[in-house]
């Protein structure tokens, strides 16, 4: 049988070469680039093709798909959410997404993206606690520390200049298991016996709890003036962690409104609660921190054009590095017309 | 580097082992199982969730998401539609696909659907004309003898009786192509010299045309009495090939109303236009063909629950050839909530 074509072949990253690629570039600047590439996409949000997330529901998860596109590319990822997988050995959340041209549809890149969904949500978060979290914060409160909390802390130690994570997690195992893992990376790290023990002293809360319902991870009083609360885990209908209280005594920043409102925190509000958009803090069309004391809570949900902008990273990087595969994905007969005859020409001997 | 669990690896069909599953199988049998499996899934229509697809449209083509699910498995296709692709020496249609398990979110099945689209969508318009067709009917006219030309031939002798096939292009070439791949398939070919000559004696009018414009490659006096119309290259906005006086002279078979009235031939009609719902045809809810002199039309967009259907029956014939490679697309680690450690271990010696 012939080989495929170039023209059939679409660059593949398996997780394997995920890995490489990271341990290639080093993680922490693997971070920097995806939080700039967000940071410039954001900054042109308007020229983006923008639609909520595409869900399936069912009583135990979520399986959705985010597409977005500009003038030239398209990118999409497959994603679920199924909290109870961890009891049978399985991740909580698998990703994997796509690149295309738009001009052709052909796709350009296909890439895991469960471990890239993990930098690209820390890059996320740590691109917006440097714009909103108070001035020379050091100290950092880790509320839940599932697979998330290690890439929290590593992109807010590399992006916001954080030098200590305080963990505390209802199990114990995950506790030990982040703190293991943080050991020798230059934070110091503080497990500690209580979500009230460990935001003592921080001046960004992140949380980051996985049950899909609607949980009272941080209550009204234990968010004092002057915090920034990055709020991750509240990220699909009935699955919330703050106490309304806090969103009215703070600021609230968002990525898509129209998502959000679904998804987020603030699905717990009316639906005129005001909010802010990032993309206009990130331009400067809109304020950020306004002083030392104030709230500042952004209510994470993960967003279409943060994968996009991860997928462009994996993608230049594949060219600096040569990592990656190639996948006989694409039909390629010679004669655009003729699908037919090449899988005539493909009869077995 | 430790070798990825099984969990971490999807089974996968690239363009290579699609045509071997083919080959194996055999096309006329695979086109059968496919229109057997959609005819079970529409019997079943109100358990799937069901959406119109996902668009992003740009000047030159179309990138589309197609989810659907019922309570066990999901599914989505990507799917490009780029008319002058061909230009290039692309295809004009390009698409994968992936079967999900609903209870866990793994992806079991990721696949080339280029070469599946085909066989899907003339499994779809063979299984819809051994409903509406007049009986007995022998003689189909394909107006566009393009990449779906010789599927949707096959797939109506094998599905409806079809022994004739009357072609017609208005590039030459293509209508060389399409005769000579039906060559020795036991249909008879006569190639015609117009659309005109070409629907003489025809019971069945496949039009499959390409241009992304509102073209009328069926005038309103080209359609007489007692002809099954199935009209496969309306699908997409501002793209239609019926004059608007055969869909009222006519009855209109749909698959799924929302997306029709967006993408097919009755873009072109009101909104309340009375259309007749296909998987009420198949389960007897609703008549198809009335009488012999009845024009029918099957105004042909493809919808999710097919590709969903030709997926399950690739999965099967997976299972049953021992077919298809396995791809490393889930991150696996040892203790799900791990993934930092699981990257940290494979960092190079």
């Amino acid at each position: 049988m012939m080989q495929p074509s170039h023209k059939a072949l679409v660059p593949f990253v398996s997780v394997d070469a995920m890995m490489a690629l990271i341990h290639r570039i080093g993680l922490r600047p693997m971070l920097r680039r995806i939080a700039d590439a967000i940071e410039a996409d954001f900054l042109r949000w308007e020229e983006f093709d923008k639609t909520p997330r595409v869900a399936a529901h069912c009583p135990v998860g979520v399986i959705e798909l985010m597409p977005t596109a500009d003038d030239t590319l398209y990118a999409f990822k497959y994603v679920n959410g199924h909290p109870k997988n961890t009891r049978d050995g399985l991740q909580t959340v698998t990703a994997f997404g796509l690149l295309a041209d738009m001009h052709t549809g052909y796709p350009v890149l296909l890439s895991e993206m469960t471990l890239l969904t993990a930098l690209r949500t820390a890059a996320m978060s740590a691109l917006v606690a440097r714009h909103l979290a108070p001035k020379g914060a050091k100290v950092m409160a880790m509320i839940g520390n599932g697979a998330q909390a290690e890439f929290q802390s590593l992109a807010m130690a590399e992006l916001v200049g954080i030098e200590e994570v305080r963990l505390w997690d209802t199990d114990p195992g995950a506790r030990a298991k982040c703190a293991g893992n943080l050991r020798g990376t230059g934070l110091r790290v503080v497990t500690c016996t209580s979500a009230e023990a460990a935001i003592q002293g921080a001046q960004v809360i992140t949380t980051c709890t996985a049950d899909k319902r609607n949980a009272t991870i941080l209550s009204d009083n234990m968010v004092g003036a002057g915090v920034h609360v990055n709020a991750i885990g509240g990220d699909c209908p009935g699955k919330t962690e703050l106490a309304p209280g806090i969103l009215t005594r703070g600021r609230v920043f968002v990525e898509y409104p129209p998502q959000t409102r679904i998804e987020g925190e603030i699905q717990q509000m009316p639906d005129d609660f005001a909010v802010t958009e990032l993309w206009r803090v990130f331009a400067g069309a809109q304020t950020g921190r306004r002083d030392a004391g104030e709230i500042t809570i952004f209510d994470s949900v993960g967003f279409a054009i943060e994968d996009f902008s991860a997928l462009r990273v994996v993608r230049d990087a594949l060219e600096e590095t040569g990592l990656g595969d190639r996948l006989d994905l694409l039909a390629d007969p010679d004669d655009p017309r003729d699908l037919f005859g090449m899988l005539m020409r493909a009869t077995p001997a």
